[in-house]
């Protein structure tokens, strides 16, 4: 029984899917600091943002039961994942920790707001449990996720311990470099961004059209020097607290002033 | 020529597919204020929240047009909708004012974060697009929403007029009321609140289990009568201005002490 566990459970999921090597690293990395119960996708999930499935109904299926950690897999987005094991393998009681990635390319900025990785952190943080997204800036399927271990550890065993305010949970995006090379931890704050889009537009064999999605990021403020990509560009692994409260208060008043 | 139109162009999108009555509410309350380019999913997108579509191509085909409106239909997400539409119908220019809807159903307090009617409006903010998201308290296909139209009007009205600061959308929502018994319209702020899931467990006819997501919204503060929930309750349409910078910024100086 999960309530008789004797270390902290750590809640792990990821938008890749269950067999992403990034999983892979966070899985050895964390054993030493918890109990692991790791619920991935079964299938990639990149820029699943914070869907939820409710056109189809889940699987939930347990492929793996070790010493220190049990994983299963789940039909679903990284937010059903969070969900259904919230819902079905932790009834009474509560993860301690949630982990999500360590997602194979960056997540920081506006990127933020597609990002399934950081959507599953965001909703163990609307259940109230202390949550953290990592990513590494390499997107590549094989990724060299070596130099993110000691940086994973810190940051998870410091939030054991210290914890996270009710209505906050962590972005943490690790510059791809090697561990010598990386010159701390900053927090930061998130920058402002976006994605402009070029739409690869083809002809399918019945010569219709068709359209992928591809993009570049413009960074909208290259010389502030408190935000996630400046820590990043310039060789740091960045920290930004992210909450759950969408309002923009500063427009409350001017708002008012309508007089709708 | 969408570049030579005189009244302002209005993109319009929802998150229940193009066929929603929500929909075509919209396009009939819109026309008197602009050129309608309308670009909705082929199917309903509900709970898709910021999703992009990124393993599969994406369609995107012409259905009807009509003197002061134009209708697209795509086969990706509301996201997916204004991005597709801002790179392939808006060459060069960008439309005046972006509305989402009218959703079947209430997006109020924490379901903000799972919308896909309010993840298009976040998304036309992201292209600087002033945007309003507009849902109605009825889930049902057939809601009526008589009660909506000259609400959507007075804001919409109001926007043009007024426009939105860069980054913020509004997050409307209208009570299930009939016209003359809404009180009014409220600024507010998002309400705390969460989605507690119950998974419907049953057994397939091979017997192996299968969860549907079903849930219940807890508010977790009933007694403000700041939020939008309290509005809706009480007989008012909520407006609230959402913004797309997550940094929980009292948590960087805690953070900070953490020593990293």
């Amino acid at each position: 029984m999960l309530k008789d566990k004797e270390k902290p459970i750590i809640l792990i999921t990821n938008d890749d899917g269950y067999r992403a090597k990034g999983l892979k690293t966070l899985i050895e990395a964390l054993q030493p600091y918890g109990y692991l119960v790791v619920v991935a996708p079964s299938e990639g999930q990149s820029g699943m943002a914070h869907a939820i499935t409710v056109k189809v109904p889940l699987r939930l299926d347990k492929i793996e039961e070790k010493e220190g950690y049990e994983i299963y897999v789940c039909s679903g987005t990284p937010v059903d994942c969070v969900k259904l094991a919230n819902n079905q393998l932790f009834s009474g009681i509560k993860p301690d920790l949630l982990v999500s990635g360590i997602n194979h390319g960056a997540n920081a900025s506006a990127s933020v707001v597609y990002s399934g990785t950081m959507a599953a952190a965001i909703e163990g943080c609307l259940y109230e449990i202390p949550s953290i997204g990592f990513s590494y800036l390499d997107f590549s399927k094989n990724a060299d996720f070596t130099s993110c271990v000691s940086f994973v550890r810190k940051i998870v065993q410091k939030t054991l311990e210290k914890g996270l305010e009710k209505n906050t949970c962590l972005n943490v995006n690790i510059p791809r470099l090697p561990e010598n090379e990386i010159k701390g931890i900053k927090i930061c704050r998130q920058n402002k961004g976006v994605w402009r889009e070029e739409f690869d537009k083809r002809l399918d064999p019945n010569n219709r059209e068709y359209y992928w999605l591809t993009g570049e990021f413009y960074n909208l403020e290259p010389d502030a020097n408190d935000t996630d990509e400046w820590a990043l560009h310039h060789g740091y692994v960045s920290i930004v607290p992210v909450q759950i409260d969408l309002t923009d208060y500063q427009s409350i008043d001017k708002l008012k002033q309508w007089n709708l």
